[in-house]
């Protein structure tokens, strides 16, 4: 069997797993106040290159939701791709957290926002009214949610939209590692430099186990977002575990060098596929997922030949990879479409 | 330094971590869907004797506020003891959960609830009176905030009280382990079979790392919880290695052994100062925590010999023992209290 | 200048004030424990020929929004109309009242939800993932916000559905007695012979001043609602002034000729319009609204004529009719459309 | 009977229903977009003598209730009377609104915060620390609900502590009218200069009907405020017809002129039984409420005698004056209390 169900099925980076031992001696305070968590600020002020505030959370949607409730008042509009994942698949927490905040799809290809679409409609929304609630945030799923990667000039053209009429901006950065492998641009360019004002930093598709983190960049943010981590049972009393996991996930670039790994099996597996009659790639294979358009025999096939996937639909699958896939494995995966798209056209026959 | 600040200032038992490490091999799918997460069903059904579904969380913040929103409205009333975690120390995250619950305070004894005294307050509430929402639950802190223990009877004392009128009963375990090794019964008798409905499972102060659990005995509560969980952020998409932790906790009865440790080392110290001059032993030590009136002075010359606690006012210290407490760390402070209750009269001379 | 903005934009009947007048004698207790109520509940059930619970509330909004938070969980999916009041014009108040519940936009015709788009909706979401919430219930806007109405067999299909989920449904009846008038069938028949559970009752539409209602027809929902409603500061001190006024609503069959007038307006100017060119009628004018497709110069020919409407984009305008709509009046904008539709024609040469 | 249960089981003074019906005349545009209530924020200005925002509502919950959701983030805590309508019988509607704000009950006498209690509370909670949620506002109730009236002096000691700390103020004002008549301050005074934020201005214990409102002082409060009554249900689409009661409530001091009545009728009683033995007076009788200590046989016997009043416990009664008490049903009181406190003194020989 070869996994390419999700990045959230594989293993932890043993790095990080080891930092997890290491802070196992000695006491701390709780709830942050340990020397861990306060070396993690500092640690990530040097890779984002700014006064930043760190907050580990258990799961990126605890970080979405509450990164959303701190930049949005209650009857705040959220714009997001329509395929983002805030609005489908984590249950509405972003209303919940929000107090009743709506989530508003905005088109755009590859699982990104269109910036022209934004900018319609957010101009049909006048200032002042009251029906429909104010429109407050946005958010950019980066990399996207179908695997696309926002260039730093497209990610410019939606915050600058959004800052104009006073929006704040988020980004999901659930595969935030990826899409810097895949740009080679700085952190800081990719967020606050580019109009970002607070960051779900994801680490537990990236090699993690059981913690993600919120990236403050906007200072104002910060002190309402702490207490309402606390009340929202998101502040381990045993911080020193969560913060030394996101310390080994930066160390010596451990981060890039796995996200680089997935994006390379991605692209391998891309790389031998392209072109390939019976399949269409769906969107641009820039992260460490590809999607694919596929006839549902194609998939039985897969299947059969031990491969476990996610059929989105009858005739879509999206494959994913992680840090630690073989090139073994994606050859096998080349190998196998190859045949079975060669397959149904003899069938056919 | 010694320190006695608090049961979360310690560190994990390294069974609890083995077991972490240990989960990291091959895949496994996301979001419980794991064979550990399975396995910990069957292993919690055997340990309570009873069907029950065990959701892992980060925090018993998250346990306690989930587990009360699921049992009360959100016009509910919700009384616990004045001293009560959930009142004094979670930011109110019950009421921001339950959408608006108000947690009602009820006089007690050392952390507890004192029967009467809830037995006058539900009946001052008519039913169907809209002024000021309805009894809907009942929270039991065990061990109590105060480092008492509820016997069985009492617990039933309490809870049939509550069942005549129709209320849900909540036990908050941040210290379940403390109080079973105390009482000496069985996890079934602590909880359902004396009328518990849903329980925070502690772990964390008990030499756990990065999760509790809730453990839900009340079948039609788990489904409604499963998807409340899930937009709380509380379900960790690599939830086998939350799931590890709490099965290495409960096996070879560790969680005993850890909280017995813990408790004798509390017993030793609060029978090292009985009837010390000097100071008041404020609650029954029958868990791990010991809460002491003293002068200032003592406490300030406690610090000066290294030991660290928390001054809950100025004449109320807290002193909690951790599993890993040497025999010379409590006959340390024993010794050093003993020393500091005789100065303060001579310096009074 | 004559006004088609609005049904809100009108007067109240002179019955309904009267009672409201007549309702000022006497002291009476509060919070609904008066004798008008009373009656109320009563005089309901005789007009829905079954026993209900009716609960004036001062808007549509609070209406709706409370209905749904009675019958959806905070995580629930609530299916309504691409065009329904409570997704376009509420500012997602039922998000707000629902603890962040979750509005799913259906596809259909008219402001109607087709019955095939939502059972492939509904099967979409496997019972018991976590991931999206789940479905809860459906809400029906009746007259729809289209102007269509909903005959009765097109409503059962969309409750047959729904109930084989468990869903529960609702009704958005601000505009209640105008799909009634134009169905000619019972209160009961329209509501919970259909499988309604839940009405939002509206009155101010059609000649009402200050109060809608809700009426709740599965009783199990009333008790809690009842609290709900108090803390949602919907229960006024002084309720006898509402319930006189709901009372005259529907005495003597006023609701329903105040409802067939405005109805009866617009189904004139429809008729007179028919078929003309340079103008397209968007849904079948089955109640008092009429939406049309102009060409914006047609509009801007309207408002110098006099005429006040709404532009809802640069092509679609929505005329209103109320109750006490002349003769004259509609047959203005008949001869004031026809005028205009035939100048562009002109124009064009 | 003489019924002296509460100020909102009387009729509305004439004056207002009046003009609720002068307003019903011509079209005009919903949603609070009408010229009475233009003109209403116009009044309300000179009234108060600075510019004002003024939201009509339908009830002094939600005055409250909103107006504490829009001056404390939802992890705030606000600090009210023990005695505070806001906590004893809203059934925490502000927590609802809130998002689950927590209400601390501060000490005092009368229903009055003692403002060294409430300053000593504020210390207890160090700013940053995250437990227990940040103070965040303080609720005056004026008059309290034990018929008493804060001082101008006693508002501004509390004040001035509160907005050291940065807390908003916010006064409920349901009677604010009496408060005012009582003190023969200007409103000014009474609020803004005083230093309160937001007020919730009561109209219907006061001779209202069916509307209450919510004025707002600090200026930045108020268009975050317009959307949430929005969403809240709050916003009357017909909304002339709150404006113009509200509107005839302060034209010609109406308002005053109710308050000095009812004011005048309680002092009446209070003058009449004071010094009885047998009795006694709970807190100042200053506003409109007159509060007693009674045996039970006392009240039963002034139930016979056909008075309707309140018990609020086996031995405390209140009793509350409306605009339209005669001086013959105030006398009528006083006869009957000295009739029946002369009665057990009698009976106990």
């Amino acid at each position: 069997m070869i996994d390419y169900r999700s990045d959230n099925t594989g293993r932890a980076a043993p790095e990080i797993l080891d930092a997890l031992i290491r802070a196992n001696s000695g006491t701390a305070l709780g709830y942050g106040a340990d020397e861990w968590t306060a070396r993690l600020q500092e640690r990530f002020a040097e890779v984002f290159e700014t006064r930043v505030r760190v907050f580990p959370v258990a799961t990126g949607t605890a970080a979405n939701a509450l990164s959303l409730a701190a930049i949005s008042p209650s009857w705040g509009l959220v714009y997001c791709s329509e395929a983002a994942h805030i609005n489908t698949a984590e249950a509405n927490a972003a209303g919940f957290f929000g107090g009743g905040l709506k989530l508003v799809p905005v088109p755009g290809n590859h699982g990104r926002i269109d910036p022209d679409a934004f900018s319609r409609m957010l101009a049909a929304i006048a200032p002042g009214q009251l029906h429909r609630g104010q429109p407050a945030a946005v958010n950019l799923t980066q990399a996207s949610d179908l695997g696309a990667v926002y260039r730093l000039d497209e990610i410019r053209a939606i915050t600058e939209i959004a800052t104009r009429r006073g929006l704040k901006i988020h980004m999901d950065g659930a595969r935030f590692a990826n899409a810097l492998a895949r740009l080679g641009c700085s952190p800081a360019e990719l967020t606050w430099r580019s109009g970002v004002d607070i960051l779900s930093f994801g680490a537990t598709k990236n090699g993690g186990a059981l913690c993600d983190a919120i990236v403050v960049f906007t200072p104002e943010l910060a002190d309402g977002l702490a207490v309402q981590l606390r009340r929202a049972g998101q502040v381990w009393s045993k911080m020193r575990f969560a913060s030394a996991q996101l310390m080994a996930y930066v160390e010596d670039a451990l981060w890039l060098r796995l996200a680089e790994a997935s994006n390379a099996a991605a692209a391998r597996i891309a790389g031998g596929i392209a072109g390939l009659p019976g399949l269409r790639i769906v969107a641009p294979v820039e992260a460490n997922e590809i999607f694919l358009e596929l006839p549902s025999e194609t998939m039985d096939g897969l299947e059969r030949d031990g491969f476990l996937f996610y059929r989105r639909s009858s005739t879509l699958a999206r494959f994913v990879c992680r840090f630690d896939m073989t090139e073994a494995e994606t050859d096998a995966l080349v190998a196998a479409l190859r045949r079975h798209c060669a397959a149904p056209a003899r069938a056919a026959e």
